[in-house]
């Protein structure tokens, strides 16, 4: 029996979206390909709220936060770090040798653009990076504002919207997000193994003016397949004819609304749970849609709650990095339902013995 | 009905190897992960006959061909160039603004070791590239005598093996190969979506001093999680899975040297009828035992044959790049048979009117 994964990603698939994966292969160069992925880039487009062009990698996730580093910056990079996957974001635009600086907020908060305004107008920077909702302390950083000032002051905005997307909506044009990455396998619920990014005009023309680009996260590459419905080298195909399914159910079955109000609603089922019983890491304003970190005011021994979880058929996740022991994270994303993140409250109760 | 791939990559994936792909998904932070890491890889050592670190990459070959440059090149690369993958691999080191030269080669032929060894020898150059089964001709370059020549020299040699590994044997370890590339999507007869680099001591030594590595390609990034068997991000558990499984066939089922004649028949039966027929566009002495590409001698209309072909369930390659319409291509590779191979070459006799 398989066991229910309640860590932030991969989530588990549901068997139709799965079953997808196993159809039999068609070729890359093909036409039945370049009409999947026409439609799929449609979708997404829809889905994201953007005109932008939407780009499918064969890479996690991380690779695309590289490519928004290797493309964008030139002049100095502004790094929002709350969390271990914004540090992530950080230290990948520290080991490509650009010249960088960190905006260090509290784990558990958010920034919001008052806070860094002064440092945007400066003329110094030409790149911000922001984690949307960090995975690593359940915070999400609401995004109004940032926009505007990116784009007044000339610095493109980069948003990690990793376990975020498709659970929370994010209206990329409105918000003025230059380059947005995500991918298939925390709330779109489709497996590990494919990555998106959506890339503003802004950000392709600042493309062409920063060096070194190398070949493989080149936007411009990916620019010239795309006017061909294609990808510059052998994309997953298994993972784009599931997510191809899979927006098909997210957008005409389940509908945007509902998804985005499901999510919402286990998140606040589980603050309330949270709250009551241990209370969370992450400040109320700015608690994540898609996972929560709950503190283990109890000092419980999670790796025994662990055990006891998988006894019950559970995939428990511990806190991440330095929160691992104080805190431990519920997600509540993808094709989860509202009944199946009660019962696993349930077994949460007895395994902590609350 | 599905067609018949008879392009060279991705190819058909048999049933039973595809449906690994839909099972239910785990996290890769668990122990059932590692596990499956952990086999996989070492039944990859058996295959490549190699005691060097494999990595397993969310990504396809391009990636880790990128990853070979990253980490590798510092003084200057030389690259073999002759065919449409060996002048990529050459076009990423410049994009990389690596010092770079090229050894042209006549396309359809290969090179010979003495036809470099005073180049190596000057002590100019620190990696070497070489495409050992080039798809876009299949010219195949006998591997012996390079690793000697480039460890005599202080020389990286890098190999792109994307479309020969699991269908030629290749001994790694023996043959000297620091850097090993390949995908699941050829001769393993897997789903694209997963790259594989086989990185020898010499190799992540060098690495180690290359300046400007960024994270995504990090041979020691990959390192640091490899001890935990483990990727630095998500990686493509489908693809694992169904790799895993289908290892277990090729070493345990039909047996390596099974599945490496079974590939050097269907050549063979494919380079006889080529010959008798058309022509093939590649020297004799370096035929791939992989994939054919056959000069199109009789100028027939590629595009129609194609459609023909189409009809009767089979998906043509054209020729690549420049060689399209001057030459087609004949993949058999994977899990291919030779009942289906001398099936597809009557129904190109029929096609091609011969």
């Amino acid at each position: 029996m398989a066991k229910k994964l309640f860590i932030p990603g991969p989530v588990d698939v549901s068997g139709d979206v799965a079953a997808k994966m196993s159809e039999p292969m068609i070729g890359h160069r093909g036409k039945a390909y370049a009409e999947l992925h026409a439609r799929t880039v449609e979708n997404l487009r829809k889905l994201m709220y953007t005109k932008n062009k939407v780009f499918l990698g064969a890479c996690s996730s991380s690779g695309w936060m590289e490519a928004a580093v290797i493309n964008c910056v030139s002049k100095k990079a502004l790094h929002v770090v709350n969390g271990a996957f914004s540090e992530r974001w950080h230290k990948i635009s520290k080991a490509w040798g650009k010249p960088v600086e960190a905006v260090s907020v509290q784990w558990g908060s958010a920034v919001k653009p008052e806070q860094i305004a002064d440092k945007l107008k400066s003329g110094q920077y030409d790149t911000l990076f922001i984690t949307h909702n960090e995975t690593s302390t359940g915070a999400m950083t609401p995004l109004e504002g940032f926009g505007k000032l990116c784009a007044d002051n000339n610095v493109i905005l980069c948003v990690d919207a990793v376990s975020s997307m498709a659970g929370v909506k994010i209206e990329v044009d409105k918000l003025g997000i230059d380059v947005l990455v995500t991918g298939t396998q925390k709330c779109f619920g489709v497996a590990p193994g494919l990555a998106m990014t959506a890339v503003s005009d802004r950000a392709l023309e600042r493309s062409k003016s920063v060096q070194s680009r190398g070949l493989y996260f080149d936007y411009q590459d990916y620019l010239k397949y795309d006017a061909k419905n294609n990808t510059p080298s052998t994309p997953p195909i298994p993972q784009i004819k599931a997510l191809d399914y899979q927006l098909d159910k997210i957008l005409n079955k389940e509908g945007l609304e509902n998804r985005f109000k499901r999510h919402r609603q286990m998140a606040e089922a589980t603050r309330s749970w949270a709250k009551k019983k241990l209370g969370l890491l992450t400040e109320d304003w700015c608690g994540s849609d898609t996972v929560s970190c709950v503190k283990n005011s109890i000092n419980a021994d999670l790796e025994a709650v662990k055990a006891k979880l998988s006894d019950n058929g559970y995939i428990f996740a511990n806190g991440y990095g330095d929160l691992k022991g104080k805190t431990f994270r519920i997600a509540h994303m993808g094709d989860r339902t509202m009944e199946e993140l009660s019962a696993y409250l349930k077994a949460l109760d007895e395994a902590l013995g609350l």
